[in-house]
């Protein structure tokens, strides 16, 4: 049995990332049901809202969801504790060190997986003890590694460092990206973008139609040397990018991200002036899909690329 | 039968990127004595070395083979000729038009391929005529596209856009990442990394050292305004990137390249002060193998991973 779909009691090894302002209840509930894996944002909710989307995720589906948690807000310690008062199954974390809070999630009885673009950070999660890893590619939509290592040779390094469960994540939103990151050696795929473009995400449906219209080469890695991040090139990416051009310091770039300027381009749909994080992928996304109809055509393509694959 | 190694007559779909300073005689003749299509990379070649290379391939095999062309050298009518006159079978044209010369050397009964980065260029490459495509990933060494579009992007696009053979460059130097490649709905796979860390190639020793030791976020994409390039970052590209952010004029930045910098690094060895064109896929890169254990190795590898592929 595919050691995803066993670790983490789910029908397919399809992983919805926890992306912020997109992944409220209804878009974990739909791919739950679905038969994959449903994150919760928590890096968009303070502790009282990712509350109130855990109990409507558990009311909406009896099968396993997570939250996916950033460790590098200020309420995570509460984050946590709503996390184990709700019994959630499963946790995510990203953005951090594994080593700070996987222990402790584990003794409370929670799946621990941990997000990372290197083999030093695939090490640590081993030694830190989380049950799979998500590697993550440069061509991923949001916050992403130093390294900019793609995908496609990220995985196969991994592989070969690490024995644990591991998640392939950037670049992927069909079958055939699916059935790739299997063959580099992955276990199961992680997708945000494409679910983002789903009609049960929170994304404003201004976000959604700005990324059906986003072709290649219009979105970009910037803050390489702060956070790297992934966004659509509008009006707010050219602000950043004048500021890191005209080398500005750490404290003015951050103090001008910080204004909730992603809510304000993800969840409020200004598309010029907010931040949109989305993936390379964004290039191929053409329609808005119910989460059942992502689902099902990405296990058919799989399965019908698979029988196509052509012998030596 | 796969349609590349019907195209080209070879039995496995395994392509020789055509190299700067890599990709003389003896890797060619052995890529295709040993079941790939091994190419000769004359954008580092003058007319008279390019023709003693090409009838140097003729005498160590009887193997389709085929010659590189970056299209934007001066010397290229007077390549072209040689081409012609040698009765090379097969030709890749990069960095450039692909109507410029496709109708040309196809009336001279040459089978022609041409490297793109994106969509735009790959409709450009149907109209022209040409008879296979290359698509290359972000993660490729050497000159590369703007779009910064990865190879598990760019494929799927591709090939949906486009019905002719496809050949995926990028990230791939492994039986896993081949499949992969065919997977995204490629037909082949061009890998250049690999075969310049093979016992064959006119690389450097110290170059392909060089390569061995190089690890995750060690190359970059640079001159993206001019000429995108991925390189080792040692002394050159230290000194490249210190003009790049200081806002150099192209002329400056173009002039202090052209001093056969890539000759230096490349072929001559000089690993710090030389110009190392290498893919991000290096850091996966450990040993020199011959050409024969490369290809080998590949095909092994592919058959095994295929058949693991679960189904779901």
């Amino acid at each position: 049995m595919n050691k995803i779909c066993k670790l983490f009691e789910i029908e397919y090894p399809i992983i919805q990332g926890g992306m912020i302002w997109c992944s409220g209840w209804e878009l974990v509930s739909a791919v739950s049901n679905a038969g994959g894996l449903g994150l919760i944002g928590a890096g968009s909710m303070n502790p009282e809202i990712l509350r109130e989307h855990i109990q409507k995720t558990k009311a909406a589906t009896n099968k396993p969801f997570g939250v996916n948690l950033p460790l590098l807000y200020k309420q995570i310690e509460e984050q946590i504790k709503v996390i184990i008062e709700e019994k959630v199954p499963i946790v995510f974390t990203s953005a951090g060190n594994p080593k700070k809070y996987t222990a402790y999630l584990k003794e409370h009885g929670i799946k621990v997986a941990h997000v990372i673009a290197n083999t030093k950070f695939a090490i640590k999660c081993v030694e830190a003890g989380v049950d799979a890893i998500v590697a993550e590619g440069f061509e991923a939509g949001g916050h992403n590694g130093f390294e900019e290592t793609t995908t496609m040779a990220l995985i196969p390094l991994i592989r070969k460092t690490v024995d644990i469960p591991l998640i392939a994540a950037g670049g992927i939103a069909c079958g055939k990206s699916m059935l790739a990151a299997i063959s580099l050696g992955a276990d199961g795929v992680q997708l945000g973008s494409r679910f983002v473009v789903s009609k049960e995400s929170s994304a404003h449906k201004d976000f959604k139609q700005k990324i059906i219209e986003t072709k290649e080469g219009e979105t970009e890695l910037i803050l390489k040397k702060i956070v790297p991040v992934r966004l659509i090139k509008n009006t707010f990416y050219k602000e950043i990018k004048t500021l890191e051009v005209e080398r500005a310091g750490i404290r003015e770039i951050v103090e001008y991200l910080g204004k909730g300027r992603s809510k304000k381009g993800m969840f409020e749909g200004d598309i010029s002036e907010g931040e949109l994080e989305i993936g390379q992928v964004s290039a191929n996304i053409d329609t808005v899909l119910s989460v059942s109809e992502i689902i099902k055509s990405m296990v058919t393509e799989y399965r019908k690329q698979l029988k196509q694959l052509p012998q030596l």
